[in-house]
């Protein structure tokens, strides 16, 4: 791999092509030739922007760095939303890299590489070897997505004899509800539409209600939930949500958007709830997600695209239209 | 003790004494001569409904009911926000029963009786005895405000690593920094007054700075707090306080007030910061709290009025005034 081909956005939110010279490994980095990438709802923030696009990333090595030591040619791995930290601060050191003041992220750092494209170079500590029973394709969408889902899942409080709903069955949600499953809790699956539960349960949900906006919270619900992992494209009503909570239960908003989280406030001291973010994930709980993923057959549901201007440009229009069921993934040829 | 004078609440905000027949305890319950109530900050939300206030109990048992087990006539006890529950739900089962659905809880429950008043009679169940060191006038306030600020502080994460905020030096603010660090926590107080620092170093506060509304966040603070208790009177603007708070932190909202949180919704996903609600407290914390305090010394500041008509309204005054320093006490002479 001599020449890199990558696809950016632009101020137009043009998609562009552009070849770049391989770039050569130092210290502990690895180039890693592309074979697949994920695409995920929060690319379509960045399209306007001068960078290079994707973050859900899988690929073999190519070269690797002088001071590579866990990684060498040959190896399959794959890559999310962070790709550095200082490997030396208080989070660091106790494997939360993902509070590193220093944290290199997706948008932020190193905007010249990502994953829409045939190769890329990071440090091997931000690069995590694929379990040999997954395809590539399917490893790309847990690098973020499945990493998303699942750090709160395994840190935020949850145990397996909860009743954890997922709201929302989309690109992280339909992974969401997989983990939680085979974690053994009680999976309550909330969505807009009814047309989702056939799948919804096939996927491992225990029930399945229908909680459309400004409907109020679904009459078939029974019991209240224990975890909501909210990971709809957009906020949903919180007075509504609060209602299907139980007492002490806990919020984990997943959903990237802007503006105010607007939320009753009595509602936190009189149910004691807890909103809980969180970010994927420290680099044990990854690693932990992809072989707990491999070992249950935790796998997305695929629309592939080309890896070519052309696929990236289809590729992005179906999510933005809603089209893609559940994760668009650009595959090199 | 035939009869009970008790200070009621009224449509006009006036306070109004009600005498009422001593009743007979039943099954657990155990009538108390009350010697001793805390003025909370949340009773002069109740100041307009037909009920007897006061949650913030502390008296002297006077006669048990024919089931009750743990406690006998002249035990010191004192009771807080909550005063029963089913104890047959899996919350109740556990320890948890701040969130038992049928929980009794102050304003919505057995508004008949208060710790504004000469006696009360509740289950031995939510009596909770109080240490021998500790003389009565202290203990009353521990029930609610040591309690809401001791159950984030002992189940809400909180580690003797941790930098820990106390905003707002008030009735619940003086308590949090006590017990923060008796905890061994470095505490880091955030006040809207410089008046308040030599106080709240006496009390045990690592750190002291300006935070008044509008001006930004402190300066003077060097390194962010890992876990924030919000004790001022009325809700801080949230998005100054993200910006004192480390990434994966936790804010604790202990302030009783009405209307929306309104919240930087990407700072819980790009900090990922938790909001997290806590009730006062299970029966077993509430236990740790008192033996906590009175190890370690633990003692609001008071100032005391008498338990009449003419303290009550004095006492309810001052507090409406921002003048009592730091927790208003009536006591039956």
């Amino acid at each position: 791999m001599s020449e890199i081909t990558m696809y950016k956005g632009s101020s137009s939110g043009e998609i562009l092509e552009e070849k770049v010279p391989a770039p050569e490994p130092k210290d502990t980095e690895a180039l890693v030739r592309v074979t697949h990438s994920g695409i995920c709802g929060s690319d379509l923030h960045f399209v306007h922007r001068d960078m290079v696009l994707g973050h859900e990333g899988a690929g073999i090595v190519e070269k690797v760095g002088p001071k590579a030591k866990s990684l060498k040619i040959g190896d399959r791995v794959g890559w999310g939303f962070q790709t550095g930290s200082c490997m030396n601060c208080p989070y660091c050191e106790r494997g939360e890299e993902q509070y590193c003041p220093d944290r290199k992220t997706y948008g932020i750092s190193w905007l010249n590489q990502g994953s829409y494209s045939t190769g890329a170079m990071w440090p091997e500590e931000f690069l995590f070897k694929i379990p040999e029973s997954m395809p590539s394709e399917e490893a790309a969408p847990l690098m973020c997505a499945g990493a998303s889902v699942f750090a709160p899942l395994l840190r935020g409080g949850v145990s397996s004899i909860d009743r954890v709903g997922i709201m929302g069955v989309g690109g992280l949600g339909h992974l969401a509800i997989q983990f939680a499953a085979k974690m053994g809790c009680e999976v309550v699956v909330l969505s807009r539409s009814p047309k989702k539960e056939e799948e919804a349960r096939q996927l491992g949900a225990t029930e399945f209600h229908v909680f459309a906006e400004g409907g109020g919270p679904p009459k078939t619900l029974e019991s209240p939930i224990d975890h909501l992992l909210v990971t709809s494209a957009k906020q949903p009503d919180w007075k509504e949500v609060v209602e299907v909570m139980a007492n002490g239960g806990t919020i984990h908003p997943i959903t990237i958007t802007m503006g105010e989280l607007k939320f009753p406030y009595m509602s936190i001291i009189d149910k004691a709830l807890h909103i809980q973010g969180s970010l994927p994930t420290s680099r044990p709980a990854h690693r932990d997600m992809l072989k707990f993923a491999a070992r249950h057959g935790v796998k997305p549901i695929l629309s592939t695209f080309p890896m070519t201007l052309e696929g990236v440009r289809q590729g992005l229009d179906a999510l933005n239209q809603g089209k893609v069921r559940y994760r668009g993934v650009l595959v090199n040829q």
